[in-house]
């Protein structure tokens, strides 16, 4: 929040959508569920999303990939690549840390579930892609190829989700630690 | 299958239920559509699975976990990284080519959703770590230091796993391809 305006019930409701999601899934998480979570009238969902489940999940992809994208740009403001590696990593890290390893990714909690709609996984796939661009973006301007940059950036985004499953099965930041670390030797060797 | 008998109901609940989840996830998985899918009596359910859905998903990634290992073993016989790294790639591309990019993991399927018991968290990191340690056991004996080995191996295993997730959402092979090509790279650069 850039002012003191409070979220308006709209906004509540992805964000609680976005939180259920992380740690329940998709299809554990109905809109009853929302409602009570976000604390906003109980009519009000069909008329913030009357395209249903499908447009609330849309909405919270496109927050998360916002969230992200944020995260990112900051992070790799003076081009250093393994400072955004850091920003990455360590924005999962502290999430798994606070939720006691109970919320992970919105956008592959929609994207495990087929029963996300061919839109619903389209936007997944968007904001992957964006994440990614936004890696190979400095990834190149660190004096790495183009081809290059661009498939250590998918290895990234890939390794990072991967890893934050792995943390959260097994209740534990190693596997997003010992990536991070590999990721950032892969990225030094393809540099000189 | 070693032998011509035909598996039992038990055998058949899990395999319907390992492909249920793959597709679905976990939580939208219910024992109606695993006795449907596996054409087993409804009651039989409960007689092979007293511990419930969680036993279910328990023997659900313990089957997974077991196709997987037999499929590193074997490519990893001769001890080459690059062959294993192919195995491991390869079971994922032609199961997602296979089922129109909807099966994903079911060990990562029960991993998203929290609503599975800690029992079923901890069997997925059991999963993971089994693969882990195949893969780390692989890389050491081409000569690359134990703790990198570990390390490698952790990276392999996320990434292929978030690929597979990045395949489906945006119904491509590209992601696993470009993971699969990088973490050659990274063994080849580590073992010289």
């Amino acid at each position: 929040m850039t002012d003191a305006t409070p979220p308006d019930s709209r906004t509540r409701m992805i964000a609680s959508a976005a939180e259920l999601f992380r740690e329940q899934g998709y299809s554990a998480t109905g809109f009853r569920d929302v409602v009570e979570h976000s604390g906003a009238p109980r009519g009000s969902i069909y008329h913030h999303f009357p395209g249903g489940k499908a447009q609330l999940a849309q909405e919270v992809v496109q927050l998360a990939s916002d969230v992200t994208v944020h995260r990112i740009e900051r992070a790799a403001a003076d081009g250093d690549p393994q400072a955004m590696l850091d920003a990455f990593a360590g924005g999962w890290r502290r999430q798994l840390e606070r939720s006691d390893f109970r919320a992970g990714c919105p956008v592959v909690a929609v994207a495990v579930e087929a029963d996300a709609t061919p839109e619903v996984a389209a936007a997944a796939a968007a904001a992957f892609e964006r994440w990614e661009a936004l890696f190979a973006q400095t990834l190149r301007r660190s004096g790495i190829p183009r081809a290059r940059a661009g498939r250590i950036a998918t290895l990234t985004v890939a390794a990072m989700e991967g890893a934050v499953i792995q943390c959260r099965a097994g209740r534990t930041v190693t596997p997003l630690d010992e990536v991070r670390r590999e990721l950032g030797a892969l990225v030094s060797s393809a540099r000189s």
